[in-house]
């Protein structure tokens, strides 16, 4: 590895708050990264893979980022949460993560758990976020078998993320539960509408299937050691990026 | 330590999401016990001090309190939050952590850090909330230290929290955080509207204050290593109680 490698950045920006998962609130700044090899039917972040906003890849070496996180975010944050996109696919993305935790950073990193990299263990925070049908993807069980095997016996921080839009995904997030009952599980309400700006009007639909998702969690036996959760960033902010 | 003792006890509900703080999101069952050493001024459980509820209270054993939970949540849940009032006022609470523990329940408790308790270290996600000065409460800082330092002493998971409402509470929030810098520290966003029933009617409030602590959260130098959030159940139910 070297420390000249480049990587595909599409949006470095904060701080603020993580609007979901295992460290929802924490303040955190962020990158997305470009590139997928997903492409779900509901993607919140469909411009770092459908070529809309190919112009606006950036090619940064890791002290380009870390250059990019000070003079967007200051000083005033210790935490860093890596999304895309899917990070995974960046073979060296192991020399940010050093870089990062030399300058005293925490680092998060979400990923849907389609490729091993012999950096993940050195995350931090590390969300595997496998794709319910909704999605129209697959989920290819034994890659993901093997990285949950490897991130165990590292000993690693993580959690399984499954987003849930309606009954077909719920009984896939009991599956993916089941199968991997000792690993921290949370459930997210999904969000379908993701052309609305105005929080104001996105926000008791939110409210709405976050509380179906609530409804149905609490009654299901089979889902014990599980946390539900909204994106509060789009109760927030509705889908405007960069917040 | 006897276990016969008696607990005074005034809810117990769920399972439902914890709202708030370290676990937020968690499935868990509420146990809420009755008494305080605090008025505070904007107490959105007043009743388990002001003796509006005395008639409510049943003075249950541990087992009395498993059984309860059990006819009230059936089998549908690992996870046990202890809440008040200050629970921490009772000495020998102990005695049901460890039936909870015996039955593979994960516990947790919230106090002010008012009081000191042996059973302390045994809770599993342990929250000190001491109170900013909008509640109308002063910090006795000799008892929190101490209670800080053995809990750290004891290897405990716990948290600060400080709920905010001004810019006297966010003051006295970052006092908290640099007197105890290690401790995961979280910022939440007061509720001062406790009588309003009608979630909708309350949800733009609650969100408008939320963003404007994660704005002034943001900014601040002096607060990195922290989360920032809502209380989620006021969002999803009001101020309807049971939830």
């Amino acid at each position: 590895m070297s420390a000249a490698v480049r990587f595909p950045v599409l949006e470095v920006f904060g701080p603020t708050v993580q609007g979901e998962g295992m460290v929802v609130g924490r303040k955190t700044m962020f990158i997305r990264t470009a590139g997928c090899d997903y492409r779900c039917s509901w993607c919140d972040s469909a411009f770092t893979w459908d070529g809309s906003a190919r112009d606006e890849i950036r090619l940064f070496t890791a002290a380009e980022i870390l250059d990019d996180l000070h003079r967007v975010g200051g000083d005033s944050f210790d935490h860093v949460t890596i999304s895309g996109g899917n990070p995974a696919l960046l073979k060296e993305l192991g020399v940010l993560v050093e870089l990062l935790h030399a300058e005293g950073m925490t680092v998060a990193l979400e990923t849907q758990g389609s490729r091993w990299q012999p950096w993940l263990p050195m995350i931090d925070d590390m969300t595997l976020s496998p794709k319910p049908p909704s999605s129209g993807m697959g989920t290819d069980w034994d890659v993901l078998d093997n990285i949950v095997a490897r991130l165990s016996a590292a000993g690693s921080r993580f959690c399984m993320k499954v987003v849930v839009f309606d009954e077909d995904d719920l009984c896939y997030a009991r599956e993916v539960h089941e199968r991997y009952p000792e690993v921290p599980f949370y459930l997210q309400a999904g969000n379908d509408n993701l052309t609305e700006e105005e929080p104001s009007a996105m926000l008791p639909y939110l409210v709405q299937r976050y509380e179906w998702l609530i409804n149905a969690a609490m009654g299901d036996n089979s889902l014990r050691k599980v946390h539900v959760l909204p994106q509060l960033h789009t109760w927030v902010w509705g889908n405007k990026k960069g917040v």
